[in-house]
């Protein structure tokens, strides 16, 4: 993957660019590292929605109506286990335990997740890498109104309903990337971030130090797409977030997140546009897949310009 | 469950007797002691086989096409496991996954199989007492012409195609009964043996050693169905092993193999009986419901003509 394209990346909304950036590039030459803070262990079973989103989303087997899970997806566990008095409040669907149980039998034998990852991805026949940005646990939690949650209380159980005062990432200072991203994000010809939570999503990659200190000590042009759209995140609490953390929901707060770890952006056709950096517009709407290729190819071409 | 009736039974054929007697007795009467010897981990989730048979059938959610299972089971997770590259030999339905994910919780809460069992039981509303024979584990063992294997190697990957030489229940000796079921079969009224495989499901009940002591110091009488209809069993290896074992298949066999053990045995109409003990006979073919209640009356009726 030396020289390739890297882009950081969370779940849902950024796993649409790194889609789009897979369909535009030679096969190969794309790897993605992934947020794990939201990783958590459910019913006994290692889940990583964010690795999951994206191997869903990258080999054409993610639920378009739902926006996350699998397509054609089946729920008899979760009505089977109801009946047991069992927790349904995080849905778990019928083929995606295929990949937690897989994952924790993984973890048993002593697998990284990064190994794990990998298998699956090859089992599936893509042609990327997936990296998680660590191999040891890293989790996002937030002191909210309702006291401190983890991403999963607050996200999934609470529906981000509290008002966020503070986020913290255990265990990323202590995080191991595994080596071939951490490699890949040194040699890359280009870096993205996609157009993730800030804060929830590519914060949590941005806390560990070794993939902080790459990207800090970078050659390679760095881009990252506005997760805005007219002030507001297309889906999740993005704008809700930057509110309750006192930050004025436009690009100028986005750029100043990443500050010193990006060099351009690419913003929503006609939203504000940072003055401390190279800014190109593009619809950032990313609804199918042509849209998702446009927006990799803004990205792509924008870290073009910028190159040397 | 004090001056009860105690049935020992393994899994779906014996399930169907234990039916026929939990819709003739008075609700609360009843409690099964179930093999566990089948019990194995697979993917990490502990499968008791012969409880959730009885626990599905009982509760009215057994497949009866399929004749294991669950009705109107789906078949995601077994898809999708496959497309991961994982183990397809043994069969998981996705809402049978709530079972053995909800029993892995439990263990590692540090409940005991009993307590998990009676939970479901009582989650799906039963009104009898279904025991677990051991809440340590038991391992059938089969020595055969294709080398030692274990129960689910024999009976589900190898369709119970080797050829048997000998039996081991590995932990028997050191099993340990819930106290409750022993305690039940130390008060019961009228003790009944399930037409189970004598072998594979229910002489792993009576190697533990305090349930044959309870069982030979018995003052209920105690009366086996002969899981035999014209030498051969209704469904499974039985007629086979007993072959290979260098049984004759007829009903003095099975009279032998549970000698010191029972006092009568309903046998199928018109197939031999044994002269060492008392015999009644009944069509033991059980298709539906009716039958099940016309074996388990016959058992019944025989208890209570032999008691004193």
């Amino acid at each position: 993957m030396s020289g390739g394209v890297v882009v950081l990346t969370g779940g849902v909304g950024g796993a649409k660019l790194v889609d789009g950036l897979y369909r535009s590039l030679p096969a190969g030459t794309l790897s993605a590292i992934v947020n794990t803070g939201d990783d958590f262990s459910h019913l006994g079973l290692p889940i990583s929605p964010d690795i999951d989103s994206l191997l869903y989303l990258l080999s054409g087997q993610s639920n378009r109506e739902l926006g996350w899970g699998r397509e054609g997806e089946t729920w008899s566990f979760m009505a089977a286990l109801k009946s047991l008095g069992g927790p349904d409040w995080f849905r778990l669907g019928d083929g995606d335990l295929a990949l937690h149980i897989l994952r924790a039998e993984a973890f048993r034998a002593g697998e990284a997740l990064s190994e794990i990852t990998d298998r699956i991805a090859r089992a599936w026949s893509l042609q990327l890498a997936v990296y998680p940005m660590s191999d040891t646990p890293v989790a996002t939690w937030l002191e909210t109104s309702e006291g401190r949650l983890s991403f999963q209380d607050y996200f999934v159980a609470r529906q981000c309903r509290p008002k966020v005062s503070a986020l913290a990432y255990e265990g990323a200072a202590l995080a191991r990337p595994p080596a071939a991203a951490l490699k890949a994000l040194q040699e890359a010809r280009t870096i993205i971030v996609a157009p993730s939570n800030p804060w929830l999503s590519v914060a949590p990659i941005l806390a560990v130090p070794s993939i902080r200190a790459a990207l800090q000590a970078r050659t390679a042009p760095a881009v990252a797409v506005s997760p805005l759209v007219r002030g507001k995140a297309v889906k999740g609490p993005t704008a809700k977030l930057m509110d309750e953390l006192g930050l004025a929901a436009n690009n100028h707060s986005i750029a100043a997140v990443y500050a010193g770890l990006i060099d351009a952006m690419i913003v929503h056709d006609g939203d504000d546009a940072p003055d401390s950096l190279p800014v190109a517009y593009a619809n950032t709407l990313m609804s199918n897949e042509a849209d998702r290729i446009r927006v990799a190819q803004a990205a792509l071409e924008m870290a073009a310009k910028i190159a040397k």
